[in-house]
């Protein structure tokens, strides 16, 4: 059996996430599924890193998918990239060993979100950014972001009420840059708990328009409650950069 | 009298272009003046600096209105943003004297055409470019776009079979930039016809890809024959960036 691994890119405005559920065909994963099936005759199923939400993009999300088929990989790529919608590309391909398994093997995830920050929206990046109008004080988000490195539980950081599974993470470091209008945040670590990214930015903009105290980071690593963090900001500015393995 | 000049950013993605054609409310132009029929009360004619085709984009379109209306401008501007679509964004306003007039006061505009140069597609600049899979020369096409600087009689790169009024145009500038895979195409000049912008741009792609030889460019600004240029690249890749006055 050959193991192929695929890097995609999406934007994920018309879809419910990466994740199948059931066969309502509104997933990244059945998109992909249905033209494996075209490609192979077979039903296949592959293996993202991760889920992403419904309307979170990516740029690197990995996957993998074995298959008896010995279609050359460049002839593989293009059949994907002539079958699936525009929305959805295949930017790299590449045959790996058949144990590599795209969830289990990553060691880490690279995610970013896009703020635009201006009182005026903007046209052209209205779909992959969150309009947050007030100001916000960028120094004051960067030291914030400080007492979130390194290995904590994050779980009230995150959507999940409790979890069987451990909620500790490891950040490796957050990055706030801002290019004109457009504040963009980089994580680094080696995993992220359900919609953790996207608290952790709703709370790092609310210390940033001084609606909360940058204490209020320790307290909810301390205390594990997650209604002292900021806002879950929309699904819309999130990407996933990139899997490493 | 108050005359009210606007600057205006929009994806065209959704509508048949500037121009308001009879009542069917998919210009821009109907989009404006239906904002502008809340905020007044009365139904104002705006005039644009020029037209913009179905499907074209624009970063600094300028227009200007008349009213007797005495709201701040600030608050205007506020208006305009809450109740046009997402799709169409007022960047500036201001207050001009009362001869302005956004078209015959127009002395020259830029336009920006981009092209997706890279055999696998684009998810995220889908609908903002063109996509031309093949490999392009780029000094090849910057030595061709040098024949066209100037004053010429344009004709032959336009949609228009003849004209009563002029066709001839002076182009400042035509600066060509990779950037990744992104070729990003400017043109400065007093004034473009009917198509001109995507014509040329055809063209240069043409000579780029090896299909035609730059001394296409002489023929066709001497002989005027539209068939000898190169094909009109889609709409979704202009963007009209700024007017000059």
């Amino acid at each position: 059996m050959r193991n192929i691994k695929l890097t995609i890119e999406y934007d994920g405005k018309r879809y419910l996430g990466w994740q199948r559920l059931g066969d309502n065909d509104k997933t990244i994963q059945e998109k992909i599924e249905g033209v494996i099936k075209l490609l192979t005759n077979e039903d296949i199923e592959i293996i993202g890193s991760g889920r992403t939400d419904a309307g979170t993009h990516a740029r690197g999300q990995v996957a993998n998918f074995k298959t008896t088929v010995t279609m050359p990989l460049a002839e593989m790529q293009q059949f994907f990239n002539r079958y699936l919608p525009q929305d959805i590309v295949v930017n790299h391909i590449e045959e790996v060993p058949e144990r590599f398994h795209a969830r289990y093997h990553a060691v880490g995830k690279q995610y970013s979100y896009y703020v635009w920050s201006n009182p005026v929206p903007t046209v052209f990046e209205r779909n992959r950014s969150f309009h947050f109008p007030q100001a916000v004080d960028l120094e004051k988000m960067q030291q914030a972001a400080e007492k979130l490195i390194g290995t904590h539980d994050f779980i009230g950081f995150s959507a999940l009420k409790k979890s069987k599974k451990s909620t500790t993470r490891t950040i490796e470091s957050i990055t706030i840059m801002q290019e004109g209008n457009m504040i963009h945040f980089a994580f680094n670590g080696n995993g992220f708990l359900h919609k953790m990214v996207r608290i952790l930015t709703g709370t790092l903009l609310a210390i940033g328009a001084g609606e909360l105290d940058e204490t209020i980071i320790d307290q909810v690593l301390n205390e594990k409650i997650r209604q002292a963090a900021g806002e879950t900001v929309p699904s819309h500015g999130l990407f996933l950069d990139q899997v490493y393995y």
